[in-house]
């Protein structure tokens, strides 16, 4: 049991620093892909035909599974690649993290994206940076729902690709994690937009000026990571003897 | 040989209750990325041009391809990631499986399939949940053939992924078992709609509220999937000696 | 130097059958997809909208791309994974597989194919099989050389992912030749089709009933993989040294 | 320190030589895909409404994510793979590769693109060969930054992916260099073209008769490119000891 003092010094150190970093540069080449490409979707045809046309659901959703894999793969050797608050909070809350880095982490996933929506924004002269909603027959608690469900998948996926029970299996696991995504982005885009991922709604918000629905992408993601989070470590796949218990954290650097 | 007795003790150790859990979840992550992605287009556009729009059957595929992708990689330590009763059957029908713990893996995906309808059905409010079927001039008869087929290719790639004589090759294993499935909805779409699954069928006619031609997507993915797996160990890969008989089971949690 | 009795014996073992079988199947599961997928969007819109439209070609090519991924997965340690008879030529024009084995490749390869477009136009009742064709400006020397361009990448990235001194790459090999042909489907749709298989080419064109410019697709793909079998085995990265031979077959079983 | 001559004499080796040949064939099978899937989108529609369909943008993304993947793939154990003038400036900048190599790597890759746009616009029998561009309200500089953002990612990413303290992650780098070249295809495609890759852009300049803007694809993939190289190696994950500094180069060939 680390005192509070010491944990904050390791949330510190060069190797938690160079994970911040990671973390804010694989949200922002996430982000960046994500929102790019309803963007380029709107820029080709129109606001209106964007959102009407399956193949510019297949782009965005082509998009978030490209992108957020190597957003996880290139980060994964520094800071677990999580890209995404609610997988640090799930994190978190199994005691993988410690809370002063995972607070260091959920900062650098927000500034990241906001920064990947900002730099489209000025460097597309303007061009509206779309955020995610729903439509008027849902209400914000089923939206919720959705999101959380969808983000149980993904942060469900995101243990199963970390645990090292998987033997060589964890090799393609980026791919699976981006896979994943993508799959829940084309089962959700004309519903709640699949977001999964607060930083990512957080950044379009500001950067679009809206925050309605806002709260939708936090309560969800964030009540739906966790349980997966408790589900794998617990019931699915639970560490059998202290030598299985093997996702503990050096210095706090999880997965 | 087990007697009844003991193979229905193995069906209800913590490791087999386990196995059913990631049944269950495995098959809800992929049936509803594949379902919901069939109503996003829908929902987009309008019902007839979901169906007359290739890109609506594109986004399908690729949900398709990707969610079982994910459902095959995260349960394949644990259940052997069948997602399917055609895999089950086949595995039950080569002696992979024993009948007790079969009954319970179908048991898991078909309510899995059903939840992940309903699921959607509620979330979405009410958005109609597409049913599979077969155009006017297919026969029933016709379509199982059809189903059987692509469903032989399906359980022959399960197969081969999970042969331990395959190397490092096995590490891509999930990846290609959802290759082949979204391939063959390409190929299929408009026919029978690809399901190669009866989970899947059963779960969105259940909500859908239509069972016509529901036989068609049992009697040909079973079918199709027991001759696949008893191609595969009989004629296409034996076992040439007893060490290589490594598919053979412990405690009954197949591949 | 075995005598022509030898190889011939060498053909007829039960290993070169299966490999007979592994080739048969898997260019029957990669031509069902390919073939079918554009069945697919013709019966979806028009087969005039499905020529004029990108999204039916991203159909075709992520079929192709999945399919042959697969195809050359589940055959790999079978039979090499050729599934082609442009790389069955490379492969005996370098020496890596005996003229009487290749020959039984060659037909287990046509077969296949001609057996998956048959069942898909049985089972469809009868729907138009697309026939690989060129447009009316292009001459048929001109597509020749088009496709022998492609089938040169094909092949070049066939002999590098089964090149043993890749080491670890040789995981991903079968995806990889998967994708090369997808992109080539992208590139070259609506010029020759994209073939750079003369099985996939000679089975639709027996089944749809015409054998206008088949030449091409014998010729330029023949002779393309020759060409990329010969530079890589002898330019890019030649043998060095005996020990490094190993591309040298056990009883004709190639790769 | 190798003095110049010793330099120049490394960069004429049999080795040497074999890998400028890898970097042509690269950089032609990727050029190739990708102007190849524009020009395929272009001829099935029309030219206008290949720039305001989302799906002619997903070919080209698909294309390229497929094809830079299969063309890093194929050279990654000879020439490490660059097939971008981008990636080997930033490998020089870095002193992994020796500046006289450098130049015939350059020229290797221009001339594989020019080669390969050459062999389209021909074999087409004169389709106009797509140019990369920006629309009337961009500036060259605002454009230059996003290329550069994007080759930063891009060029991050080739770095991770050769970083020998991946361990197993290595195994999948040519698929994850080749997702974030798809993915920034889809954020920028109505922007700047999503080039990242100065010879990429100067094969269609040249080939397509307009150079109009060609500086927006050396400027910012070059100074992108070689900032991503300097993050990684000092910042990132730096090397802790001599023995880490793997990233060394035998006979000036790196990655």
């Amino acid at each position: 049991m680390a005192s509070l003092k010491t944990r904050l010094e390791h949330a510190i150190t060069p190797a938690a620093l160079r994970s911040y970093l990671a973390e804010f540069l694989s949200t922002f080449f996430f982000v960046f892909a994500a929102v790019g490409s309803a963007m380029s979707s709107r820029k080709m045809s129109t606001p209106e035909a964007a959102i009407t046309d399956p193949s510019s659901l297949v782009a965005t959703a082509i998009a978030t599974a490209f992108a957020l894999s190597v957003a996880v793969y290139v980060a994964v050797n520094i800071s677990g690649g999580h890209v995404n608050p609610a997988v640090t909070f799930a994190m978190a809350v199994g005691g993988h993290i410690s809370i002063p880095m995972a607070i260091f982490y959920w900062i650098s996933q927000m500034f990241g994206s906001v920064m990947a929506c900002m730099v489209l924004k000025v460097l597309t002269v303007g061009q509206h940076v779309p955020v995610h909603g729903i439509p008027s027959e849902m209400t914000g608690f089923g939206a919720s729902i959705l999101e959380g469900v969808m983000t149980f998948a993904l942060v469900y996926t995101v243990y199963a690709a970390g645990d090292p029970r998987r033997g060589a299996f964890g090799t393609i696991g980026p791919l699976v994690i981006g896979s994943i995504a993508g799959a829940n982005v084309l089962a959700s885009g004309p519903f709640t937009g699949g977001s999964m991922n607060p930083a990512y709604s957080f950044g379009s918000a500001v950067t679009g000026g809206s925050f309605r629905n806002q709260a939708v992408y936090w309560v969800g993601p964030l009540l739906g990571g966790a349980v997966a989070g408790i589900v794998y470590d617990n019931v699915v796949f639970p560490a059998q003897s202290p030598e299985d218990a093997v996702r503990g954290i050096t210095d706090g650097i999880g997965v």
